[in-house]
């Protein structure tokens, strides 16, 4: 692992599933489910293709969401010690510590509406507790500066997809119908953006935001660093080797749980910009990823619009939150469960006895 | 009753009470304790708007939401039976029934989020059965047709400020600290849609939409048969004569209903087009009204999005919903009792040891 493959050779040495069709004629059962629904024809509006899209997901006309589960990556970033987030990179184990003890925003969510939470340790620089509610799959301690070097070997890159992949098996395997990753990783928007760059060929500029908040100066200082970094590989454009050059650990460890619950038929509800960017990547190395996605919440992030706008996703919220971690999935899944919850508890027409249009 | 006042004085006959203005101590402090909880600063976005409203209602900067109440109201339409609505007018008291019997989205979203339903029968043209949740307001059995003469009486708009009034009243004394009115009343967003035009001066036109979903003929009569309406009562702006001309029963009780609540300190979920008319109009009578409002869901309804805007208003959710109930409202809820619990229960950055930005 000292002396890395190029990282054009990444892809060779990951296995990528391939992910099912989703089931059509479910969906269209689901549909005309709907339409007996004691109200207007369609005036439940969105909250009617999400029903859809888990009945073809699940291959099944009355879809459930049993075991519902976030999972939250967690990884450091070598560039952060640059300056390329507006808080210290010693946030991201203390963040996690803050999950353990149950203090964050996705922890009062989760408890708020009875959410499986899962921490995993993807590559957080400090040495985390033994804990229920910690998973350690660290590959690395943080990645490496990305304005000098690869942020990671190839190998490492590998390790992370296969980690990802095998916690999305044992949750499916657990019983969880829908999963929600989430992220944590001072600096790591600075690592989607250059993600999203190298894969969709938008400006840098486009792809860079504010992240934790930065001021004017931050962000200058940011699109700097990666720049910089952008200049050191400019022509890479294939998901394995983009995530080699730019990280981070909790960015790959995302993609592989996503291709993994996609190849399982399971629903992802995706998050802000850096999972979505992680959701990009693994539609652009397993085709029908993006069929298993629903989008949760459009962040304030100024990029996260032109990719979901990539993606042809339209999220369910849009309340100008910016602080990952999965919050904004976990806040649309009261969005969703309520969908879902109206489907179930709703009289038909003819079961309540309520006239139909007008002639 | 059989001698109308002359709709212009009707506005002389009802009690209107004052509004108090909301806390701005309250609101800072609010704010202030949400930049030290463990997140970016502003990072809940307009979750810590909802918050920081919510103290500034309350006075407090710690506020709650407890017993949180829908209350339905449901009143038939002269004008119905020309054909203003894709639905039958005797829907209107099928889907009472239907509340009453549980089957509509209105009672599973409730049941759901652990709200408080009430259904308030404020002119339904049927006999309803004396049953617990529902309350018999009945000023009469459905309007006047608003085509040929008023649809209300001055006394009757009167009756019905007063029973909403009372209504808001009893929900407060009983300790809810949060109202979502709804409605139901098929060819109610016609009425609605005169009582924009004339309260803004905006053009008929941009007022009417496919309510529970017109096809272009059915909204090129629904048009027809309100410009012929408005044509009987060109002149008539002021919110009290306009609800004389045009209805409906259920509107009026609502103005009334958000008045008192206003008037009480108490927060106002406000749901879809109908509910929104309801809203503009208590804020004409009562300046205010409209600090005490949340904005739950922007319908599917052409001319909701207009009438927002003119009231500088930007609902929560935009999720293409279009039944009325007061659904847009309870789904709502579940953002606004997220955003509670967030700001109760996150962690400080002190309490958790984080570090804050970098200087």
């Amino acid at each position: 692992m000292s002396s890395p493959l190029p990282a054009s050779c990444a892809q060779e040495s990951v296995e990528i599933p391939s992910v099912p069709a989703t089931d059509e004629r479910a969906r269209a059962a689901a549909r005309a489910r709907l339409d007996r629904l004691t109200k207007p024809l369609g005036a439940l509006g969105r909250l009617e293709d999400v029903v859809a899209q888990l009945a073809s997901i699940q291959g099944c006309d009355r879809p459930t969401l049993r075991s519902p589960q976030i999972v939250v990556f967690a990884g450091d970033h070598g560039a952060a010690a640059l300056g390329v987030s507006a808080y210290p990179r010693e946030v991201t184990a203390q963040m996690v510590a803050n999950y353990l003890a149950g203090g964050a925003a996705i922890n009062v969510l989760a408890r708020l509406s009875g959410l499986g939470l899962l921490i995993v340790d993807a590559g957080v620089d400090a040495d985390l507790p033994v804990r229920a509610g910690l998973r350690d799959r660290k590959i690395r301690r943080g990645t490496r500066d990305y304005t000098r070097e690869p942020a990671l070997t190839a190998a490492e890159v590998a390790a992370a997809l296969s980690a990802g992949r095998a916690l999305a098996r044992e949750m499916v395997d657990a019983g969880a119908e829908l999963l929600i990753p989430g992220e944590m990783g001072i600096g790591n928007t600075g690592s989607a953006a250059l993600l999203m760059h190298g894969l969709s060929g938008r400006s840098l500029e486009l792809c860079v935001g504010r992240g934790t908040g930065l001021d004017d100066a931050g962000l200058a200082r940011k699109t700097a660093i990666l720049r910089a970094a952008r200049d050191r590989a400019p022509t890479v454009s294939s998901p394995l080797a983009l995530l080699a050059e730019f990280g981070g650990l909790e960015i790959a460890m995302m993609v592989g749980f996503v291709i993994e619950a996609a190849a399982r038929r399971t629903a992802i509800l995706v998050d802000g910009f850096t999972v979505t960017v992680a959701v990009a990547l693994a539609g652009a190395l397993a085709p029908r990823v993006g069929e298993y996605c629903l989008y949760g919440h459009r962040s304030a992030e100024q990029a996260h619009r032109a990719l979901l706008h990539s993606l042809d996703a339209e999220p369910l919220l849009d309340l100008g939150m910016r602080l990952g971690e999965g919050t904004g999935g976990a806040l649309a899944y009261r969005t969703v469960e309520a969908a879902l919850a109206l489907y179930d508890g709703m009289a038909t027409f003819e079961g309540a006895g309520v006239s139909g249009r007008a002639p």
